[in-house]
């Protein structure tokens, strides 16, 4: 009865808050509300989603977590090349040493069976995806890998990317309760491409297992920004509008494709996502040199494992997408193109 | 002469962005923006300054630094007891073995030669101090301190907490040129309690060595919100405008000393801060009760180290000081106190 009492006061009560201050006082409440949102959004338990600043963040989370608990000077991370430039960086950039599961020999499929095959063998600290694949697009079962990999290689499957063929809400939720319990299991995610708060970073880890919530918790007492919260709520809300604008710039490459300036990488199992591989006809001067006349800006194949003969484009604004078609196939009737990339070198 | 030509050309180009699309290009042209305006701002170099998602987030690009480059189970940490929760929070959370250098028995004062003397027969890892102290506001002189630590340990000075009697802005351009070289020595800071930001998690890493900052910047690849820092930038042009609420506060705090309800904790050397420590004349039960039935939220002392006949106060409201003064001066005359306090044992 007198925790009834006491529970009445308190709310008639106004909060006088001397703790820590108002802003850390909302920052603090909204780092559990956005839990709650993002619990309901994927049916996953609150107490299992941790805030992170993208899926950048949540990678780097889980990467410290890692490195934190195997306590080595470099751990391994096994991964396919190519894969998310970032993701690479942020591994690499804390010491951890890449295996790579080569995909150019195979088209750019991603093949289960040799990857499990390759995390028996090597027996990696950590297994990182993105599903699709960035930026192949290239789609794989998650199941038969997180059930194929050695039992104490930490998985990470980053579901940031938006695509038709692979709904990222349905798979969070069928993957945590598939493997539920499974530790070193993390779902990670943002809405920095499919609801456009890249630059807000705000994203999650959905941990399989609650001990490693609870210590990705512990280890991450930053939180992110209420703005940016607040932002991804809503926009959650308001549902993704970004696969109308994929199609359209999946169509004009298609279509582009035609004048056979240049080759969409199209593995046998894909989803059109967020990035698009390509491959140009023309030589690597010829193409620097068009980009750089016409402004395009690509990420170019050796900054995420291949050769300056495939770039990698983002897709969510179509009208680029056009300019870059039209660049790729006027490149064999520009008869300057040779001239100034011998200029380029003198 | 090319160079000249091709440079010319980027000029009058327009910027066709399909390398990562314009929010993730905005948010790398915006963390290079923050780093220069903050460099500007100390006259420090802006490759030396890490953004980090507030002084919380620079504490803990650090942790993770010190973490990696120690490679033990439990690294230690020495610092002063009180101290900051959140700081505490974050090396324990990460498994960082705490060392105090206990203050009470002086007061609350902060002795450097002490310090010294313990990090000295300690070794520690690192070294950690909120200057002002928080919660105290006790004030030491960093030079003696980060000069005497072994060159081995890591040192972080957290200058977030504003005061007029430190001006962090001169201190940090000046430890910065006075060790600058110096391996493993980070200066963190924030905008979020001189400036109100603390929602938008803002704050930043001035690195004294640069090979430090270029391995923090490689370890921490996500990056903060762009409306953060453009919120940051905005708000340190206008410069700070909490020392009148602090100093209003604390007026309140000395008159309401008076009324016998309570003491302020006040170390020989200090400054008046964000924070302040409280030491009450009521029993420990009698104060929950009241600070329940007047919904004031208070940190209690066992939460930073201390017993609850201390708590913790936030500064920069002042009505809500008001609020507090009140309620402890009106504790001897409340005859009710016991008896609710002895039905909630009930």
């Amino acid at each position: 009865m007198s925790h009834n009492v006491s529970a009445k006061s308190r709310r008639q009560a106004p909060h006088v808050e001397l703790r820590t201050g108002m802003p850390y006082a909302n920052l603090i409440a909204n780092q559990r509300l956005f839990t709650a949102v993002v619990g309901e959004h994927f049916g996953v338990s609150p107490d299992d989603c941790i805030p992170t600043t993208g899926a950048t963040g949540a990678i780097e989370a889980v990467r410290n977590h890692v490195f934190r608990t195997k306590l080595k000077a470099c751990p391994t991370v096994l991964t396919v090349c190519p894969g998310y430039w970032r993701a690479r960086e942020s591994f690499e950039g804390f010491g951890f040493k890449m295996i790579d599961l080569r995909t150019e020999p195979l088209d750019f499929s991603i093949d289960e069976t040799a990857l499990v095959a390759k995390a028996g063998a090597a027996n990696p600290d950590l297994l990182y995806l993105s599903l699709p694949n960035n930026p192949t697009g290239a789609i794989f079962d998650p199941e038969v890998i997180i059930a194929g990999v050695p039992e104490k290689t930490a998985v990470v499957i980053d579901l940031t990317l938006p695509s038709r063929a692979i709904d990222a809400r349905t798979l969070t939720r069928e993957l945590y309760r598939k493997f539920g319990g499974r530790r070193n299991l993390f779902l990670v995610g943002s809405t920095s491409k499919s609801h456009g708060t890249a630059e807000y970073r705000v994203g999650w880890a959905v941990c399989a297992n609650s001990e490693d919530a609870d210590r990705l918790r512990k280890e991450n007492r930053s939180g992110i920004a209420s703005v940016s919260i607040m932002e991804a709520i809503k926009r959650l809300e308001r549902g993704s509008t970004v696969m109308g604008l994929i199609e359209s710039s999946f169509a004009l490459l298609r279509d582009g494709e035609k004048g056979g300036g240049f080759e969409l990488v199209t593995p046998e199992r894909m989803a059109e996502t967020g990035y698009v591989l390509i491959r140009a006809r023309a030589g690597i001067e010829e193409l620097r040199s068009v980009f750089d006349r016409r402004g395009i800006h690509v990420m170019w194949g050796s900054e995420f494992g291949l050769t300056d003969e495939y770039v990698r484009l983002e897709t969510l604004e179509p009208r680029n997408i056009k300019i870059f078609v039209e660049a790729m196939n006027s490149l064999p009737h520009e008869k300057t193109v040779g001239l100034i990339s011998k200029m380029s070198k003198g």
